[in-house]
């Protein structure tokens, strides 16, 4: 299997690097000016130097990939689908590998869903400097499948082994996207209050305040879900929320969201988070005011930095 | 008229100075192992130094005050009333001088509607240092009366005369909580927002995003004013905003929010602007998300410090 490889951050880093060491075929396409020879790869993976290929013009890809791994900011998810239309045509695949709803959604509205694959990254990676990843966490497989069935099975289980093969644990799941909303609604609730608050998951749970605005954050999602008519693992907020702060938080009370580094850079995705879950309310004609004071405080946040 | 001044923060202390400067009887009264002998005025009022008195225990006022002018901070109203309970059944009357919902309601359930005036004072004064205040602003009389109409006209006409000639300017106004309404909606959808961010007036509304959380707000703020059958200047939020945008604001768009100080120090008077809004929808049988999410926010700022 050939891959190219979209966006150098952690994930992208972590699957070129592993991909390459494994020995497929694959290549990292990056932003124009952007260029990388090698990744330092480090953490609970193991730690290695791996040269890699990467090119910052889609037009000197050397092969026709099989799959091409979405791994930027959901923010640039736009311009990276487009980068790599004239592949997708030509038969190859799109998986995305990032966080947040809305990046599967135009990928399909883009190339129709035959062509693409959700996936779920749910192992934890840091980018230390450019070209230099450490892995800090693995909280389960990387899950992937087709949402709306139209990817053979077949494929996506030789993928799935492609990957664990290569150092990445995968495996193929045919309700991938309740294994995503499991981590977008984890993500809605602690990453913003995270940020705004500079303080750790464990931190935000404990607040009695923020853990109020937490709780009203999933009942809200669960509503706008319920409008929606999209299912997850669990039939109530009620259920979600016990599971949340029981299994979910405590192994992570420590960290603290990524969207605070990328709040002092100036950027967040709160777009493919909260502020999904406000467009979502729209299109099912309610109100979600709760993730739009959230979704304006992150953005204005970015603003005034 | 004899008065007894209790809290000398920035207005305490020109109720204070003021009256002592113009030969009323005036002491101000502090919390238990506190002490003040002068205090420094400066600003738009004049530069003076005053020798004050000013006592720590209550049982040490020197004669029965006529008015005691409550100027602590709203989350010190209780003790501040039950400090002076005392001279209120010997037939002083109370004047609440402070920001937010909640005091005047509270001085009233502990002593009566016949015993309470309100105000509402709007010009601004800055403590910059113990026993030192400056008057940056003054942008209206300060305006007093009684809500119920059961404390004669002729007596709050006269109190207003006493802070005029003071050089306090003031009057009565039979709606005075018309004004202080107008005041809180103020401060309910500037004050949080400015203290979160640290920014001034102007920029929060300039931000498109924090300008929405303010509409926001204040809709909010209408909704359950009009719940519980609350009379603002204002026929609909929309009017109360284009006069906020347009009138109150610029004025003052360059200032910080006092919350902002407040918070450094690790305490403000969320409970009696945005938290108050929130019990008044709990009181309705209506919710006010907005106003929790924001009460909230602040409350956990309070304790992250």
């Amino acid at each position: 299997m050939r891959f190219l490889v979209v966006g150098l951050g952690a994930v992208g880093s972590v699957f070129l690097s592993f991909l390459t060491r494994a020995k497929y075929d694959a290549v990292g396409l990056l932003k124009p000016g952007r260029d990388l020879k090698s990744i330092k790869v480090e953490g609970i993976w193991g730690e290695f130097d791996q040269n890699i290929k990467a090119i910052n013009d889609p037009s000197l890809v050397p092969y026709k990939p099989d799959v091409i791994v979405i791994c930027v900011k959901s923010y640039d998810t736009e311009d990276a689908l487009k980068s790599v239309y004239k592949f997708v045509k030509e038969g190859s695949y799109i998986l995305i590998a990032q966080n947040g709803y809305g990046n599967y959604e135009r990928a399909v509205e883009l190339f129709g869903k035959d062509r693409v694959i959700l996936s779920r990254v749910i192992f934890g990676a840091k980018l230390l400097k450019w070209g230099s990843v450490k892995v800090t966490v693995c909280a389960d497989d990387v899950v992937l499948g087709s949402p709306s069935g139209s990817v053979e099975e077949a494929f996506l289980k030789d993928l799935a082994h492609v990957f664990s093969q290569a150092g990445i644990p995968a495996r193929y799941e045919r309700e991938v996207y309740k294994y995503l909303w499991e981590k977008i609604i984890y993500n809605c609730a602690l990453n913003p209050l995270g940020a705004l608050f500079s303080a750790t998951y464990g931190q935000i749970a404990e607040n009695s305040y923020t853990r109020e605005i937490m709780d009203r954050i999933i009942d809200e999602i669960f509503e706008v879900l319920k409008a929606n008519r999209i299912s997850t693992f669990h039939t109530s907020s009620q259920e979600y929320k016990e599971h949340f702060y029981n299994k979910l938080l405590p192994p992570t009370a420590e960290h603290y969201p990524s969207m605070l580094e990328d709040l002092k850079r100036g950027r967040t995705e709160i777009d493919a988070l909260n502020g999904a879950i406000v467009k979502l309310a729209i299109k099912a004609g309610i109100k979600a005011p709760i993730n739009q004071v959230i979704t304006n405080m992150i953005k204005a946040r970015e603003n005034f930095k």
